[in-house]
């Protein structure tokens, strides 16, 4: 992990961040740089917690930078735009996801497809061009270049609508991609957590069929009568799972838990689609021959580009759909992140940060 | 393994049969079906060996009946059509691939995709609708339902066609079906064996760039010089692999022995497509993370419809595409088995029916 730069920006900002590889967050005064040509400054409501940011905190992916302010998941209210904004005034309602740069010089930059940019820049703990290190949204304001910023419609809750800028896009945009989001369509989605649960309502929103496949039957009720699932099959049973065999045109597979791709890959049709976006620690165990027999695909997404990011939130705004969510005062944080460990949070805990995050200054 | 059904048609065939799991190949006497209203019979001319002969004769997928004709790369001369035939002529040189029946009732089927038809009719050693057992083309005749007789086009020379019609296919379809056939991509083939060699050919008169990969550096001059890739990678050179890594738009993987996927899935650019036509006996590793990063998949094929095996046939004539073969005498048959198993062939065995089969009778 390397040390944090110590570049003293000039506008003064507040969060909580790790300050070690404990993970444990506490109170964080830093500096954000002053508002550029093209960027967009806003103060920062509500920020969720992805499961990311328990893994970054703890630096279980071994890149770290601390002290580190997680989340991305930001919305808020403009309070000042660079002279070259063009999309965005003071009083709009924003929001900043998972990134906030790329190269724009990459096949993947030059087919706005920021997401698969090498060079991607995270919304905190990586280097930005200016040498500092970025910071997230657990913390009082936000400056951010105008390209990675979206714009929350009216109607779409801050609080609910948050999670959506990370869970919801990255269930989103493989629903798009891999074309699985034709009515009448019949899609799995598999774990029923921060991003399966949103995964369930984008589909059932785009006029697709949804079977919720989990290894509990307790999540039975809820994903029928409160998601709206048509289906649910328990993975752990042969009878049911052999039952469903060749019944589904795709699945989202959000499980990052080590688990057997072959009775997934046998509830797809011919030319069906499994789709992770959930990355497992160790590779996982593919037979080739029912891939082969039935032309089926394993796949991968990875977010979403700022395009699709903002077509996404467009498109929740205007079918109604947000996160179920439990918001918490930031001095909670440590205890949720504990609780999101044991998976326990029904969907995805954000952060009332205009309520609750006072400055010590 | 079940005894082939005893039942005698009216119409007297010779061929050459495995007896039992030995695999050996001797002469045998058997008989096919009068020509039925939809049928089509020709005399066979030449018959390639497909790897799969192999591992049928020797009932190494525990799925053989004996005694078992192999042979599903099968061409020749029409001699007799049925009433209501309408796509040949006595006299028209055609030809039969892997398949001979189908439900006609399925999704797969109802989309011209006979080949993933679950009952789909295997060309060989499998229950025909009659209750026989269908026998391949290592025999003098074929008696065939029209639907999955395919035209040869005149220019297109029998021997070096014949596989065509499964080699050929196999690599031909995924090349379409995954869009990897597009003027200026760039496409890498694994294996430069029986499929191997054919996809580079196809793949370059698509307007494709083409690497082969390859786990020696003897085959690099064969196919730069003779088989026209642009470039030739050794997969056990790991700088030659990191210096081409994100390059490919795509890959055929014909290898059907264990192998890597990172480091082929490492050569994709992102939203690169694996492509796996060869089928190893056990899973193999999937790394999920680099699918996610740069949103690639792994796919499966199985060689293809009839409607495309016919398109595959014209693009091949049109572009004077044929395997690069071995023309033997039946009587080679199992010494040529005895070399397939060593790869020992460049590229494809074709045993020459009308010469060489004399019926002892």
């Amino acid at each position: 992990m390397a040390k944090s730069l110590e570049v003293e920006h000039s506008k003064k900002a507040f969060g909580w961040a790790a300050k070690d590889t404990s993970g444990h967050l506490s109170p964080f005064q830093f500096s954000r740089r002053a508002t550029g040509e093209k960027d967009v400054t806003f103060k920062i409501l509500y920020c969720g917690i992805c499961h990311s940011d328990l893994h970054m905190a703890k630096n279980e992916w071994g890149m770290s930078t601390y002290p580190l302010v997680p989340g991305h998941e930001i919305v808020g209210v403009v309070t000042e735009v660079g002279s070259k904004v063009q999309k965005f005034r003071v009083g709009d309602k924003v929001g900043v996801g998972c990134m906030v740069g790329a190269c724009n010089s990459c096949d993947s930059c030059a087919n706005e497809l920021e997401n698969y940019c090498p060079d991607m820049i995270l919304t905190y703990g990586v280097k930005y061009f200016d040498g500092t290190i970025t910071q997230g949204g657990y913390s009082d304001i936000m400056v951010a270049d105008e390209h990675y910023v979206v714009r929350i419609p009216d109607n779409l809750p801050l609080d609910s609508g948050a999670p959506l800028l990370c869970a919801g896009i990255t269930v989103y945009s493989p629903l798009r991609y891999y074309g699985l989001d034709k009515p009448g369509m019949h899609v799995g989605v598999v774990g029923l957590g921060g991003l399966g649960h949103v995964a369930v309502k984008f589909a059932k929103a785009m006029g697709v069929k949804v079977t919720v496949i989990s290894t509990s039957v307790n999540k039975k009720k809820e994903a029928l009568e409160h998601l709206g699932a048509d289906s649910f099959l328990v993975s752990k049973d042969q009878d049911e799972m052999q039952a469903a065999q060749g019944t589904l045109d795709g699945i989202i597979d959000t499980v990052s838990a080590m688990h057997p791709l072959l009775p997934l890959i046998g509830l797809l049709k011919s030319q069906g689609k499994l789709i992770m976006v959930g990355a497992p620690e160790k590779p996982l165990e593919l037979p080739v021959f029912p891939l082969l027999m039935g032309r089926k695909l394993v796949g991968g997404s990875c977010i979403g580009s700022m395009k699709e990011t903002q077509e996404m939130i467009d498109f929740a705004a205007k079918h109604n759909i947000t996160a179920d969510i439990e918001v918490i005062p930031i001095d909670y944080v440590n205890t949720a992140m504990e609780r999101l460990v044991k998976a326990d949070v029904r969907y995805r805990f954000v952060i009332d940060i205009a309520n609750t995050l006072k400055s010590s200054s």
